[in-house]
């Protein structure tokens, strides 16, 4: 009889609730590992909320730290009892789209196709983080060791937050002196501060209204808040810019104002770096677009994973320059993770990040 | 008392008319251009119904084939009597545009900032080329000699044409073994066949309902065309590329329905490249843009212009590799250039491009 | 008992001899592939000449074309019986080299390291083509289905000569109307000038001395060709661009003559891409190299390979656009092979590539 | 009668001497500028020792911070009394090489071609900074005001210093995570460990002797230094990174021994940028170039100039982020500027900057 665990699945819209469910067996390729910390992400929410459909029954999360339980025969270069992240992402290594340069679109597709968003799997097509035990597929393309030095909390916001963020300044491919703005200074907007100062920002303008967002954004690399309740956003930062605009702007929330704030912001030939996810359609005000003469770029970015991304996200945790600490806000037993959803659902206390232990 | 030459110029929304004006004089930077052939452009046409605003009396066109009349004293490199072309766009070189690497968008801004389109100045916010003479502003960036053995009319899509075309592949990164759509056959259109072809595509998908469109778009490098009229245009494309979707999209025309089946035949991790002028708010619709989440690109692209670039593209002219002479359908004299006008802005008569000559 | 099979094997340097071994077993990520046609690479001389050390036994061979006889449990999306390439290069798809954008390096290394070259495994680290049948590792990844409607002599270029041709246009970054140097028009020259084609130069200056393969070269895409023994190619070169130099030049034999030769027509900001297989220790002359100040980029690239590269340029070979069945300049049977040899060694009867069949 | 000016210039090998000129006269795109305060550069110290040959009378020197004493009649968009700097090299905005996006080697060239190095005038081929007054040619590409809260002495470095070495980690390509060795840490190896820094390095690896230079460097961004007197260099960078090797290399001084050992540490794929100026041909020993066959890159560059550059790095000391005033280490007056060559020249007294004010 298989070993049972907990887990944190969607029942129905509306219901995350903790369950038990057998211990995951794993193939060749694939590792266990058991979970010692996991955080809710805001994806996770619209999971609950039924705004993006899963699976009933599906254990919820992609966010994993935890300890090699068991490696699948084919998997080499880890050993059981090492310490490990592995990203949100999941490429197998081996699609079209991994060959193609996109491998967080990875995953099985048409001939030589592939469909979007494929290379989430975690919490979203294979059961997830929030339980005791995770089956991690392709193992040997997505473990990554972490360093003895670094806790658990250090390393949690690697394998999403962190990697979307920055991928925001890196798909605006930020250079030495650009000044860039980003949009919403949730986790991710504020990892997208992170990331554009590490790349050579030297004006950094931050968009939100919760104080205590702003004041982690300053302390991650804004050289400017705006306050988008106080000040109108296109005006203000158009001002702090001398009338230019921006280089680069980056959009962390999903949503019509803030994409359209973010292109109007842009100087002739920006980039506007688009790392939210919408939920309706969007409109391109003609104005904000140069009517399409304007020499200007919208990229988006699905959050990239692998073990050499995580263990570069990890090297810019252990050297300091980037301390994410402060965003962990709040601490939560796997058994407690309803009240974990409730807490982050509503965005009360100031909660930025939970982190989940079993 | 200044020489006199005749101008098209415009004159109220509705009529560009043949008047009278005194020859240009020129600064030391400049160059005076005699017109030996030159073009009307789908943007002229936006220009005449009063769609795009231009001051009242000015020449229209940016399209000029000619002879140097005149150098300014700081002119140097080139000779009175050459056989010249410029760009459409004409950059000055020296503006913090152009030291961002968008020169297209040149001109004088805020402080360190600067307008979107400013390097658009011929038949925009000077006098251009549909008239006896043109003043070249910058004009040691900005002409370039015409190889002895090509005649005026191989040359005279280079200007414009061309260079737009090819900057949609460009910009969208065409690769070896790309497969690409292009949206709308007109002149641009071809021209964006053309350079895909040039860039390595090797499935080209065009998509018009003009009959002889789509056939020079055949000869020009598509291997496949579709009729928008008697296909659903996304469909079409998905079954040709086997349910994959194509690397890059062009679009070549400026409308929500091109723009969007241009979007929507997209792969995961395919870049839409946007050449048309809009005239309206765009809609992206959250399926055709996987809700953020597909790592796409739009990038949109404003002609590139310069000496360096006329040089280029007369090398592919000279190279014998592209051959755009089917592309210019009719022929007038400057004094019948209303008439032209009636011609190409009702796109009578399988009109693609007028030649005009004095 | 296992089945054996026929094999040219590495016997002492001077020595390639056919010999029996047996088929070879595979797991469950492999591939049993029938070879129906091989060739004989210019590396593979430098192994009979001892010059490249690998183990004696090993099959030799790094180009196959077959049918694929049977698949490991763990590989999906293909069919026994199917037709296939693979490239002379077979990433895993889940090294570090992978994950770093250099898959042709992947390989087995130290930690997060790697090795060079380690993803060059047939004929060098692994039983390879030149036999009846090969073991392809990381099938799913590497194996690529043969359009009906191609010839196995059409698609025998792909796996390497045509990847590392390309390969050199690619990694010189080749622009719309520039300016390429070939230097040596082997098999791999002959490609790297397709490939320059291609990518759109629109002047390409070839460098060799054997008259059939000026004239190959010729029909491939160089403007101009320059017989190494008759001219002074760097003044040649310098004379056909004006004394302008070349945008990118392309070394593809690997001495340090055509290396310098390479380097001294580059224009300032130009770029070398190497592609030989160099010996001994080069020397960057000063004067060619501006004393370090000329804005100059020397790449070099080892054969890119996998299913989506494979799949490119067979499409490639579809549209018609590059025809290489010239290349194929004689035909042996397996049994034959080192008749082969003798020929291809000593470059007798103008061979550039023989094919040999079963 | 003209005024007359003091000015340090090259009197013949041995011998830069304090003499009087004419202050210069301007043209029309030309800016006369007041010295406030200028540097000494070890390239001068080659003109100095007969390396590289300079016109005999010409004044030495291509760092300038100043106030505009004049403008010439073409040149906008600035004031006279403005407090400016400009680059060391002055790019004049109209060349092909700027229209090739290689605007350091912009410069009067054949037909459509350029010399290398042409952007490099100052001190070069017109006269340089160490006098009273300079002609900037091209102002309006050139001059790049100061903002007030800066000192002379914090933009000091802009000009050449911090634009070089700035650009060995942009043309190294640097990204988030990476690997990055420095090879000789003079002023602009500092410069270019603080870029890397900027770039997003996580591990930087410093190589030197002087224990000065070292210390700095890890104020600077070095997370290790090698003092390759006490050390096999390439062994201890092999060892700091666990066998991989570096992802970027920096050369920053112009030797054999340094670029070879840059090259030999570098991972298979990684990137070897050189800024030195070498002196006598290089060689590339065949190990350490993995036979041509280890997807490497060797990139030069010369440092970047502009308005626009100048602007941006201005704005990477204004943001606190670099922090160069440790490397002006000595101040002499103009009158003084022999006996600063003097100590410069023979690298006494720990010097790495000289600040020189009339």
């Amino acid at each position: 009889m298989a070993a049972k665990m907990k887990a944190a699945i969607f029942a129905e819209p509306g219901r995350i609730v903790l369950d038990e469910k057998p211990v995951p067996e794993i193939g060749p390729n694939d590792a266990l590992i058991r979970i010692t910390t996991t955080t809710i992400c805001g994806t996770d929410v619209h999971i609950l909320k039924g705004e993006y459909p899963v699976a009933r029954g599906l254990t919820i999360g992609h966010e994993p730290v935890g300890i090699i339980e068991k490696l699948g025969s084919a998997v080499t270069g880890f050993r059981e009892g090492q310490r490990v992240i592995t990203g949100a992402i999941t490429p197998s290594g081996h699609s079209f789209a991994c060959l193609c340069g996109c491998s967080s679109q990875d995953g099985p597709g048409t001939k030589h196709g592939f469909k979007a968003m494929g290379g989430w799997k975690f919490g979203n097509t294979i059961d997830g983080a929030q339980a005791e035990f995770i089956r991690v597929p392709d193992a040997i393309l997505n473990l990554s060791p972490v360093p003895d030095h670094l806790s658990d909390e250090e390393v949690l916001m690697c394998p999403d937050i962190m990697s979307t963020g920055f991928a925001g300044a890196e798909s605006g491919a930020v250079k030495i002196g650009d000044t860039v703005a980003v949009f919403a200074l949730g986790p991710i907007g504020l990892c997208a501060v992170a990331g554009a100062k590490l790349m050579g920002a030297t004006t950094i303008i931050g968009v939100d209204t919760v104080e205590k967002r702003l004041s982690i954004a300053r302390t991650l690399g804004c050289s400017h808040t705006v306050d988008f309740r106080t000040a109108d956003t296109v005006e203000a930062i158009m001002e702090i810019t001398d009338g230019r605009g921006v280089d680069v702007s980056i959009e962390a929330l999903g949503t019509q104002k803030t994409f359209e704030s973010a292109l109007r912001v842009l100087r002739p030939g920006g980039t506007l770096s688009s790392l939210g996810v919408y939920s309706s359609d969007l409109t391109i005000p003609l104005t904000a677009f140069s009517a399409g003469l304007g020499d200007n770029r919208i990229v988006t970015t699905l959050c990239p994973g692998g073990k050499e991304r995580m263990r570069r996200l990890q090297s810019v945790v252990a050297s300091g320059r980037v301390d994410l600490k402060p965003l962990v806000t709040h601490r939560f037993k796997l058994d407690d993770i309803e009240a974990a959803y409730d807490l982050f659902a509503h965005q009360r206390d100031g909660v930025l990040k939970v982190a989940i232990t079993p």
